[in-house]
């Protein structure tokens, strides 16, 4: 290769980690991956209404008696990472004992098809009773919705903001059992003084719940040195899986939604249409400060990556994780250091070391 | 916990971790299981048709000037491991300063979203005259087939093997160009012999892509010392991302298939009405015998797997892979030690190392 050629090429391969796009070619592309992102959710809708009836014979396949007891726990314990991190040695111990039932429902979908796909249930069934020494609740039903809201930027650019939102879902826990140390209690607590109105920050249940989340991240931090067991005995943050059933995501009602979603559809129609739209061409650098107000009350942070994964993946592949043979860590339960005797007062206490049966 | 509790929950956990599921539970399992492997194809054939309008769009925006001569390779470049780790870095010169254009198609699914969504044609547009060094064609057009077997396993029970069957694409490299070093044209000799007729075990043909095969692993096996460079020379195997092109998979011919398409799914029909199938209760366990015998002349190991991965990954996300910002690696093509003087005489030899320019 000559050094012109070698030249040529190179100033090539710049090009090609640097591309200088035009802002005309810019916004045609982001108009195209706007497409496939619509198209992605006509294709989940289509695939709801399919799978709809298989997930229905597997519920039946799974229901016969020598499958029911085992099969969503087994399933849960080989997810992949994302979800099985989630799982501490306290929670795999109280879903192994008590979980008999999963469902995930995506109940916008309507029989022909139509309605928001990416809302859905998840309803946990459990034992209840003497075969559940840890909480009552027969049902825990989490519900997340798909909503889409208008933000203003600190610059004063308008924005759309979609996710997932969902209210706290209270576990009435038996005494000293709660492995999310009043963290929940809280949650719940805070949302049901919020719905009776006045200002979110200045009710005594906010501060509970930032008290509680500092204590959590507090106790966590301790153990890093002194923890020599072989498998974590908590979540990322500290957390137990049950603090999933706190997540709240954003604050939007289903008609702030409705609203910024015909917005948004107009918006998008015109520039389907080639005609301009306010804002296009503003700059997007401050898009990053959006969501921090809402962080300091959120219990479980990434409860919405959460639940995706429970519902996209460990949902559709239950089967495929429940015949996987290798996954499941050989956990050794017997030499497990909980102690669920129940004679702790102070619900903030972490279990209290047992010795070897 | 009682001593008795404690073993009541030990005996549940063991079931979790090994359970004892009976044949005809099982047996419901995999049904349930093979009509959701069914429905994944039916989404598949559904969602080629609702995307068709939308990769036509995308195509024309990334004929734009300002994106054309680097979308792919950036794509490329951008793409997940499974893609990028056959990337080597003569490779990635070569695409950088040849790819035109790649184009995907599920060439058997028709107007009305008919036929077999999982058969694509790849097809990969070049520079070509003085702008391409490297070799003649305008076009690489590789074209992989669903196609679907009955195999007899070694202790003659009879098995359904389905995947991807294609035909080696040769390349007409130019002088001393060729990064697979002979190994691609040996495996495009072979499948010509073979058309002609007689035993492919006697064919000299045969023979050739065996010592090729050989003498490319032995090279790779040297360099593991050698190799000073940071970035890796070579793909696995010690193979270019160019012999991905004389992939063959299995010998199926579309007869065959559509006999095995028949028969598999009377056997499938035959089993949701619970009728009884011959062989469904027979021992699997020497299953893993079956393709040994053709992985011999296999050029590209893997190839199957990595054309699902241009297809299914690649292809729909390609926007997004384009305007990643990170991935791409700072390769730097200057220092690396390449020679595309074509003055080798031996196409077995490696390029020659070159000193910094």
């Amino acid at each position: 290769m000559s050094a012109e050629e070698q030249q040529a090429n190179t100033s090539l391969l710049e090009r090609i980690q640097r591309p200088e796009v035009s802002k005309e070619t810019a916004k045609k592309i982001s108009l195209v991956e706007e497409q496939f992102a619509r198209a992605e959710v006509e294709q989940l809708r289509q695939s709801t209404l399919l799978l709809r009836p298989l997930f229905e014979k597997r519920s039946q396949v799974i229901a016969e008696p020598d499958v029911r007891d085992t099969f969503w726990t087994r399933v849960m314990l080989n997810a992949p990472a994302e979800i099985e991190e989630f799982i501490t040695m306290i929670d795999a111990t109280i879903l192994a004992s008590t979980l008999k039932n999963l469902t995930v429902e995506r109940f916008e979908i309507d029989e022909k098809g139509q309605g928001e796909p990416r809302s859905f249930r998840l309803t946990f069934e459990f034992r209840t009773g003497d075969e559940n020494p840890y909480f009552e609740n027969e049902k825990l039903v989490k519900t997340f919705y798909w909503r889409k809201q208008v933000i203003t930027t600190p610059k004063g650019h308008k924005r759309t903001w979609d996710g997932l939102v969902s209210e706290p879902v209270r576990i009435n826990w038996k005494k000293g059992q709660d492995p999310t140390k009043g963290l929940l209690d809280a949650a719940c607590d805070l949302a049901e003084a919020e719905k009776k109105g006045g200002d979110r920050k200045k009710l005594p249940e906010f501060t509970k719940v930032i008290e509680k989340k500092d204590e959590i991240e507090a106790a966590e931090n301790q153990e890093i040195d002194d923890d020599e067991d072989e498998l974590p005995e908590d979540g990322p943050g500290g957390m137990s899986f049950f603090s999933f059933f706190g997540y709240r995501g954003s604050d939007v009602t289903a008609e702030q939604s409705a609203t910024a979603t015909k917005e948004d559809n107009e918006r998008f129609e015109k520039l389907l249409k080639g005609e301009p739209v306010e804002g296009e061409d503003e700059d997007d650098d401050d898009e990053d400060d959006i969501e921090d107000e809402f962080d300091d009350i959120e219990i479980f942070p990434g409860g919405d990556e959460l639940a995706i994964a429970i519902a996209e993946d460990l949902w559709p592949n239950a089967l495929k994780y429940y015949v996987t043979d290798q996954a499941i860590e050989e956990v050794d339960f017997d030499d497990s250091e909980l102690d669920f005797s129940g004679d702790e007062e102070d619900e903030n206490d972490r279990p209290r070391k047992k010795t070897k049966v």
